[in-house]
């Protein structure tokens, strides 16, 4: 009995390898003599760069440099090395481990003398906090993430739609669901897209209306690809989308609340997140594109000659009047700048004007015909979206 | 192009009928000169009863009349019958409302004149409580759940195994679902079982250690049925293993966290939720069997013979002090006559007086093989688990 898929069994070795030729490196230095030293690129904010060319936040030049003979960095160096071992072990052994594991499995007290002959004791790492920016270090040393290590995590994005993919061993038809959805994997680089037969990909934000539109057979109807991230979006969910984007050339696009909250959610698809800036290069989806939910289509908007989709008394009863931290939320999207584009701070400005927010729900409550006949596809069609 | 699937269209109809034919009952009254009045189970804690004999939370005989012609109900009157209407009226389009949808689509203001002449306004509703209550109560009125209502929810639960189920019009393999999985639908009781080839169900409190468990082969190697609710579950995952149980007479075996947290997630499967126990009936799941993390796994116990699966030094790097909050919650669980057993007493003390709680997470750390070839597999034949 096959009990683990070829697939992850070449993803093993390759990692294995990489890895292998990565820190024997400082096996030569140490052969040779030399001060045992790791280079990495340094993950700080002031090494973070949105390069307005490609829309993308990305890692500076900026490097630090770990080594052994050095009181300042020895603790550092000994998490760094101590994680690689535990990851190349468990690489080796057919494990899976998650961030959490791996901080339990390097969890221990090292005891050693001192110059004086005291017993000291120090413990490798003592919250997650520590150990996963190690695993994020390694990540950006070794110039791979943590999913082709085959470190596993909680995973809550969905798919539906009429294409074929292979994961792992089998081919799955995404258009033969039934009711329910695939559940993307968390190794989302391991998939292989077969037949594709879309027009175009659209993120849903919220999973119960991800549910309502998959139903309706909107998928069907207008040939999407539907993808729902249930909120804010994981790691895989947001590879996943980024390998549609690149490799099938669909245009994307994605409806969320109308509040801060789900237009950062859109900007995180887009640009990345700021703290996590070294997985742009491969999570990131620049040419995403904001569908809605836009304040101008609650409201519309003389400057650009648009009529709202909601009537006043839809209004009336539809919105939610915005908190002191929407607000304050909604400013701060502003200093981004990728906010700074004339639709945004237009539509920003709408938002902080009428101090409304509105969920994609209360578009679903005008009738689910109306999101999925009338909505999405007039403003696909007009192209009605923020790019 | 078929949009909806024939299993929905039926399940429509089915609900159509039977909403129309129970609150036709007030029109019979009014024409017959009644006062048009509903009679409803009541859903408060003094009605909620544990049933000793089927191990569940059951409404009691308690029952409240709601009528038109009584100032005190008229207001939850009008709220019952506006919702009908609404439910009815989603239904009868082709629509799957959620709760949030159904709230949004009801909240209005009643403009009337008083007996004064005087011009006065009245909400529908305010908040998505009041319109919840009122959907609880037409369930409980027409013994039917909110999905046989085609009403959606967001749904978090997976499914992976040697099983087949038709779902809508689609024949779906949960053994060919590669390194994904299968996202179980809002509506579980729409799902058809057809091929089963397994032993048992497993249901895995966290979803990375599912997708660590799958990814290991482990419902190949074991013929299991491997499920995960990702946390506290929804409503389709505890009525999909419930229907497990029912229709496929498997044992159904819970793996959580050792904590009282983890311990009200097993809770909540087997006998239902407090506040909600109305659901229980079809909800729970009586058979569940709690395997594990249990505090005598992790410290062994004498009067039970029991040796710990933990060294002294992986407790030390594994085990999480517990909380104050969590010391509390423990009293709280033995409060409740479904954990006075024996068993969880023994269990609940041992957590009491070590303070100590322990991650699933702390034993794949230990090796995933550990996990799944020594852990749940001796666990499972030695019959170390509470019923």
């Amino acid at each position: 009995m096959q009990l683990i898929s070829s697939v992850d069994r070449k993803a093993r070795d390759k990692a294995l390898e990489i890895l292998r030729s990565k820190f024997s490196e400082l096996v030569r230095q140490i052969i040779n003599g030399e001060n045992p030293t790791i280079v990495i690129p340094k993950r700080v904010l002031s090494n973070t760069i949105y390069d307005e060319e490609r829309k993308l936040l990305v890692l500076g030049p900026s490097k630090l440099s770990r080594s052994f003979l050095d009181v300042k960095e020895v603790r550092k160096f000994m998490q760094t090395t101590l994680m690689a071992g535990i990851i190349y072990e468990a690489l080796s052994n057919n494990e899976y481990p998650t961030i959490r594991d791996l901080f339990y499995r390097g969890k221990h007290t090292i005891r050693y003398r001192g110059i004086n002959g005291k017993l000291l004791e120090e413990n490798t790492w003592d919250e997650q906090k520590e150990s996963d920016g190690i695993i994020r270090d390694i990540e950006v040393y070794i110039n791979m993430l943590r999913e082709d290590l085959l470190i596993l995590s909680k995973e809550k994005g969905k798919v539906v739609g009429n294409m074929k993919i292979k994961s792992g061993d089998d081919i799955i038809d995404l258009s033969k669901m039934g009711h329910g959805a695939y559940s993307i994997e968390p190794t989302p680089d391991l998939i292989e897209f077969l037949d594709v037969d879309a027009e175009h990909v659209l993120i849903v934000e919220k999973d119960a209306v991800f549910q309502q539109l998959h139903r309706a057979g909107f998928w069907r109807k207008y040939k999407s690809l539907l993808i729902t991230s249930a909120g804010q979006p994981d790691r895989a969910t947001r590879r996943f989308v980024r390998r549609l984007s690149d490799e099938l050339k669909l245009p994307i696009y994605i409806i969320t609340d109308s509040d801060p909250y789900g237009w950062y959610i859109y900007s995180v698809f887009k640009i990345g997140s700021i703290t996590l800036s070294y997985e742009s290069e491969r999570l990131a989806t620049p040419s995403l594109k904001f569908l809605g939910v836009m304040p101008s289509d609650i409201f519309g908007s003389s400057s650009l000659n648009k009529k709202p989709y909601l009537s006043e008394s839809e209004r009336r009863n539809y919105i939610i009047k915005a908190k002191e931290r929407d607000i304050k939320r909604a400013r701060e999207l502003l200093n981004y700048k990728w906010f700074q584009e004339n639709r945004w701070i237009h539509e920003i400005n709408l938002f902080l004007d009428k101090k409304a927010k509105l969920e994609i729900e209360a578009l679903t409550s005008k009738g689910l015909k109306f999101l999925m006949d009338e909505y999405v596809p007039r403003k696909i069609e007009s192209g009605d979206w923020i790019s």
